[in-house]
């Protein structure tokens, strides 16, 4: 199965800009990648990076300038079955990404917090993503429309994404590869002195 | 095996003090309380509210006036294994306590979204709680230390646990159960108009 992993090169990750210069977004935000590849590989898949410019790395990447949802449907109207696994879910392992390639149905949905939609089996040439913050209950209900058999697959790790600040704490607490060992090495730290954690940046008094 | 529910009856849900006030909070946590103690006796278990004050409701009630760490200790030295699951899962299904209960371990713990612990199953007579927000990451170093066998169990379903105003967004967006219709009939809608989606209180301007 094609499996795609999207990829924004260009400006990564805006809504961590109170806590990281560009030049960190973009190294954290590579790390996440990492870990999102290396996954998929150890799950026994060859993933293709769908980026917004050339980027370096192991997997084959697809450059397609033209925003997420087109650059996806594009691609679902040359191949399905088709995957597509964010590029910002840093904790995901492959007995995660096993559970979501395993589970049947002709659109397999894996929702993030906060109700977007962060990785999708499309096994069916009638769907079309539609990737927006509250795209999961538009996703399963134009499957449902279609008449097609809709999967939820029920992940903490895939549920994950890595947008803003708080959800560092996910990544410092749960994670395991290069986007943790990034965040450690930049001073980031948990700080549990509170009623509840929160994250600690570096130089920051706790 | 006993399953616990922990319930507090004397003023819930302080966190949502903002969106609803203590009648509302009350008739909210107690619906969220319904829906797992349904999903629960679904799954074939037979639960005990584990209640700071009296709660009539049909499942068996002990009630222990102690902080919850106290009152999960002494019963966890009354009788292992247990499982405690809290009161504030709505999104928990019969599917997702099937593999709650099926993970094998001397200590199966379900992580909450912000690194507490919102399910455990304990089957060594050595464990011991203490709930805080950042209980995840303690339990599992506890049991590690006490050489148990430790499981996590993967559920975005159990680690969505419902303390403040943007929580509820994912209730709408996924509950089936008590605490969705409540919502619903106190008005409380999904706000897609924005560029992320947000929760809208009756009566409020989208």
């Amino acid at each position: 199965m094609d499996v795609l992993v999207p990829y924004d090169v260009r400006n990564p990750k805006t809504r961590l800009s109170a806590v990281f210069d560009a030049v960190e977004r973009h190294a954290f935000a590579r790390a996440m990648l990492d870990d999102v590849l290396d996954s998929l590989q150890r799950a026994g898949h060859d993933p293709t990076v769908l980026a917004t410019a050339p980027v370096d790395c192991e997997p084959s990447v697809t450059v397609d300038e033209r925003p997420l949802t087109a650059a996806v449907n594009s691609a679902l109207e040359d191949a399905v079955p088709t995957g597509i696994v964010m590029a910002d879910l840093p904790l995901v392992t492959p007995v995660v990404l096993d559970r979501l390639f395993g589970a049947t149905g002709d659109v397999v949905i894996a929702p993030g917090i906060g109700g977007g939609t962060n990785a999708l089996v499309v096994r069916h040439p009638d769907f079309r993503v539609d990737y927006h913050a509250a795209s999961f209950r538009d996703h399963y209900d134009q499957a449902a429309e279609k008449g097609l058999d809709v999967s939820v697959v029920d992940s903490f790790k895939l549920a994950v994404d890595i947008d803003e600040r708080e959800d560092l704490l996910e990544v410092l607490l749960h994670g395991t590869g290069s986007a943790r060992e990034w965040l450690t090495e930049a001073g980031i730290t948990v700080d549990s002195s509170g009623k509840y954690p929160k994250v600690s940046l570096s130089g920051e008094n706790s």
